[in-house]
């Protein structure tokens, strides 16, 4: 088979793929080169359409490799993928995501456990937990999600071990992502910043110091039950970026996260919850919260 | 510490471990008895406090609430979790993390395909690609990683589909990220922005536009084989922010991505690989590329 | 139980819970606060012996090993689980599982595609295709289940490739385990018997011969979806062993199996299926088919 | 276009899908038939080398359907998928497995945990445990693994719970799946057999009773670590069938299973281990243990 240089010509110029897609002259078969190494393929839709070579051509190509195909063969138009707005930076919300908190209000989204008005405080654009007024909890109720959300351990340095800046992040009401003042305080390692509590340690303490923002995005998939309601057919995981850096990696979990109980002993069958927000007793501010269902 | 037979007679009828479970006389430290080797730890609250009451106390405890422990039982402290620095920003790279551009060297950690300098220039802190120059790659080789990478289309926008402000980013040489310009730009659904090249959409298009910058955030847990050497005992998977919007979420891959192919058709089993970027023609430009192993 | 000021604060000041972790005046049970649901258990050692003893003997135990435990704090006795009665060899239905074909009866549990009932045959306690005829399918819809199915194709051999003794076992109507007389009969790797067809070969062919009884056992994860509807949330994944061989491990499925098109062109988002056996012109024969849902 | 009956018979011919496959004239769009309802499909390679006509069928086509393919563009044909023998039923070991007791002999594959000659006994064809001996373990070492074990407690019933014909089976010296006599023998959930020791109860009791022959066919994935060395990167998975009933789906382990730890406190990296059997005092008999190597 034959490629006259004219040949070429025509087929690049009908072609959507530009020149550099196509160096027949410098194709070298060794290269990982993943779409380049296909470049004589898109001869084919030129070709077909103006020659019976053209057919020959593809004809000739199948026994030599029975996998070519046309491009538009693996190509799927419709429908379109849905268009979003991302954030102006990426902290900020895109366009499809729910804002929980955007540093004025706290009743439209929020309650407390009780499904009361909450008593934490909004100032200076923050949201903040205030001792002895309990969880906070999205009025609504999710599943699985991608979630981002800064929070601030005081710059006023108090206590120790779980007792310095402790909150904490709840998926569904039950699975807790540890929020800790972890920098410069040494506690167990399932119970730092950016662990599943009791359960996972972080993969690397990349907390920053009292008084600085620090995020958490998370990817959190909910659990299915099986049919005794009292285990998982899938277990909830969850995959937690601390301030940029892969802390948590789509670890699986053994059931709620708590404090003195194996995890195991009190799995129930539940569907959506809340994203709740914990007391521990210290001032820990949050800001610019947003969720995306998935 | 004395056992004396009378001791551990007492323990033993006031446990509900039966004989069997805790032949002490037969004991070996050595081995790996998962279950043997704890049978003297029922003894343990009684001796720790050498005296009755502390046994007694144990078995007045258990019918109240037998999942019940002491919150320092299940409390892991040592080592302790590894202490990073994280970046000034999210988007900048941790102290853990390999800096492969930091806006001016591209020699130190890249090469073309061939193993010799790359012709792509570095130009006001970005590293663009240059038509007809080929792919660059690391001169490092990467397994399961955490990438970090910006990226621009150009602003004058030229072409359509495939056409405009084209790259990738391919993973061990094999599993690209598209890169492309998906904004206002239709194209197949498996090869705008985003996508795992024609085999995974993204969950929703959430593109900035021509001449801005956007970021990559990538979790890549690399395949595993079976004995064949040519399927997967566990498939590559792929997670995504795109601008810090989840856009692929933990996707098992078929094989290497690829133009015409099916993914299936070539996997080979291989070890580390260079990261890569794609020279499609167009001037797309990258900067701040960062990289955590895991 | 009454718990004075006077007992309470023994109890603060000889455990490492500081204040906030245990403020027994605000608890409300009611909540899901998963660390201070708990802050009262700190007490119950002391409060079980009614004496400063027990507490003591906690105190006492820490330093020692920190993660020793009495066993029964790790036992989680209720509900049981829940008793089955398994067949008397390990092919024969367990008594919770759902007999689909027991050799006599075709019409209670099976239909064609269209409702109406099959024109498959029952001979000799088998169930055999009938060229033309069509599918024929489960009345009954599924989702995550168990199966096993016996299937052997003709004694007499004839064609060649996927024109002998082809059939297939499809699951919820669009994903098929292929059967295939793949004894000294090459075809395409995916396309032989025991693969997921055209996305998965087995790890091995572990086929009997033609004439002879062979077995699949599947364990099959149902998807979920995107909300876009027309991708995966999760992939359908499905382990296979054939004739008690593991051949299929775990894969996650692209989407439908399908003759010509790529998997991921046609996933739509269904709900429980049928059990679908596929005529593909061959008698091939069944028997002793049974499912369990998980 | 007009498919004339000559054409179609022309096209029947030369095709390998016999006629039960392509009912053009009984052909119903809205039918899952996954295979039929692209029978027209067969007809392009025998188009495409008899006429030009053939040609403009497939270019009529693919504006129209732009994801249909002949289907030998998705067939992959090398290598063969290797061959191997089934047992003689499905409990008998295939060819490629490592038979690990045959009825005879002990001391080929197995040891005792010091690496001295196992004290358990054959009698009868079968692998006794003897009280005192101690577990006894292979000499070979494995990673993932397919294994298939028979086991019978004795039929004299002694003891209760956790005393009556407990032994078990540990995967990489390390990971156990418990065997006991569960049948009318209540104990906690996670230690029955069938269960993963402490960490997943069975999803059904399974159980056959005291001097009765039991199986498990074991799915084993060995764990990979993170750079720390002391967290799981991919934990270990297990399934498990007891006497043919899913009784452990692919269930991912929080650590090495023990008798009182939580199972996250000693996780440390490993390579290949033995497989275990354990002495627990109860002569409990094992026969036909087979492994594959995945």
């Amino acid at each position: 088979m034959i490629f006259t240089s004219e040949f070429i010509n025509l087929v690049r110029e009908n072609s959507e793929v530009n020149h550099n897609e196509c160096n027949l002259f410098t194709y070298k078969p060794n290269y990982r080169n993943m779409k380049k190494i296909f470049c004589s393929i898109i001869l084919l839709p030129a070709v077909a359409a103006f020659s019976v070579h053209a057919q020959q051509t593809q004809l000739t190509l199948k026994p030599v490799d029975p996998y070519r195909m046309t491009p538009g063969m693996v190509e799927i138009m419709d429908p379109e993928v849905e268009i979003i707005k991302p954030g102006a930076t990426d902290r900020d919300p895109p366009s499809d995501a729910i804002v929980l908190f955007d540093g004025k209000d706290i009743n439209t989204e929020w309650e407390d456990t009780r499904g009361n008005p909450s008593k934490w405080i909004v100032k200076d654009g923050t949201l903040i937990s205030v001792k002895g007024s309990g969880f906070i909890q999205t009025k609504r109720k999710f599943s699985s999600i991608q979630l981002h959300i800064e929070w601030k351990t005081p710059s006023e340095v108090t206590g120790e071990s779980q007792g310095r800046g402790n909150s904490g992040v709840f998926l569904q009401e039950r699975y807790e992502v540890q929020v800790l003042d972890s920098y410069n305080n040494r506690t167990y390692r399932h119970g730092q910043a950016a662990s599943i509590y009791k359960q996972f340690p972080p993969l690397v303490n990349a907390s920053r110091g009292p008084g600085e923002w620090q995020t958490y995005d998370i990817i959190y998939t909910a659990p299915t039950f099986n049919k005794d309601s009292i285990t998982y057919f899938t277990p909830p995981r969850v995959t937690v970026l601390h301030n940029g850096v892969l802390v948590q990696n789509n670890v699986s979990l053994s059931g709620p996260t708590d404090y003195t109980k194996i995890p195991q002993a009190f799995i129930k069958a539940h569907g959506p919850g809340s994203l709740q927000l914990q007391d521990h007793g210290n001032p820990v501010a949050f800001r610019n919260i947003w969720i995306r269902e998935l």
